[in-house]
C-alpha cells in the first residue's frame, strides 16, 4: 500500500457516508501533497442535492485559499463524477482528477455527456479512472444491496 | 408587463450582481406562486466558483423546505443554464425551467452537452428559453463591454 494514499482516506469518506444514510462516496482535494479537504455525500444530511463530495471538497478548498481557482489541486473521489461535479470540477481547474469505480448510469466524465470532451469546456484536467476501482465499487454494491 | 413576473425579479438580481462586480446573471425559484428564493451570482463574493445564481436558489430552497427534491418549483434565470446547474436542477426534481438569453459558448441545455436531451438524464424539467432574452442578454453585453 502506498505511504500516500488520498484515494484511502476517500474511501474511509465514503465508508462514513454510508453509515450516515448516504450513498457511499468520498473526496479528498489535495493541494501541495497536503489533503486540504475531505467528505463524503450529505445529501441526505443537508437536504441538499448539490451536496455531492466533490462539489462540498471544492467549496471547502476554494474558501480554505480564498480563491474560486484551484489550479494547484488534485481531486480524488471514490466514483466517477456526475456531469454537475465534473463542470464544477473544470470551474475550478483542478489539476488532475483521480477516480475509482466508473459510473455507467450517472457518470459524466467517461460516461454520458463526458464534459471534458465538449467542444465547449474551457479546462479539462487529467484524469486517471479505475484508481482502487474493485473497493470503491463493492462499498457502493453492498450499500445499494443492502437497501433493495 | 404580466403581473407577477419572476423573471423581472431575476433581471434585478442580475443587475445586483454587476454591481458586485460578478457576471449578471440573476435567478428566481417559485414554489406555488411564491418566490422562496432569489440570488444573483457570487462566485467573486465568495470565492466559490458553485456559487452561480441557479445553485445558491436551489440550495435555499431545498434548505427552506428541508427537501432535496423541489417538485413544485419552477426556476427563472436570466441566462441558460451551465452544465453544472442543468444536472443540480435535474437532481432537484425543478418542474419548469425558464431562462432569458441562450448561451452558445457556456451554456448546458440547448448548447454543449444538452444535459436533458442525454439518455442517462432521470429528470428533465419542462424548458422554455427566450423568456425577456433581449433585456437578458444587454444586461450580459454591457458588463463585458465594459470590462473590455
Amino acid at each position: 500500500m502506498a505511504l500516500f494514499s488520498p484515494m484511502n482516506t476517500a474511501l474511509s469518506e465514503a465508508a462514513k457516508a454510508a453509515e450516515r444514510g448516504e450513498v457511499p462516496v468520498g473526496a479528498v482535494l489535495v493541494h501541495r501533497s497536503t489533503v486540504i479537504a475531505q467528505s463524503g455525500n450529505r445529501i441526505v444530511e443537508l437536504s441538499d442535492p448539490t451536496a455531492h463530495a466533490e462539489l462540498l471538497v471544492i467549496r471547502m478548498g476554494c474558501a480554505l485559499l480564498d480563491n474560486p481557482r484551484l489550479q494547484e489541486c488534485d481531486l480524488y473521489v471514490t466514483l466517477e463524477p456526475c456531469a454537475m461535479c465534473a463542470q464544477a470540477i473544470s470551474f475550478a481547474r483542478i489539476r488532475r482528477l483521480y477516480f475509482g469505480a466508473y459510473d455507467v448510469k450517472g457518470g459524466g466524465v467517461e460516461n454520458g455527456p463526458r464534459l471534458f470532451q465538449q467542444p465547449t469546456c474551457h479546462h479539462r484536467p487529467e484524469v486517471v479512472g479505475g484508481i482502487s476501482e474493485k473497493e470503491c465499487a463493492e462499498m457502493l454494491q453492498a450499500f445499494f444491496k443492502e437497501r433493495r
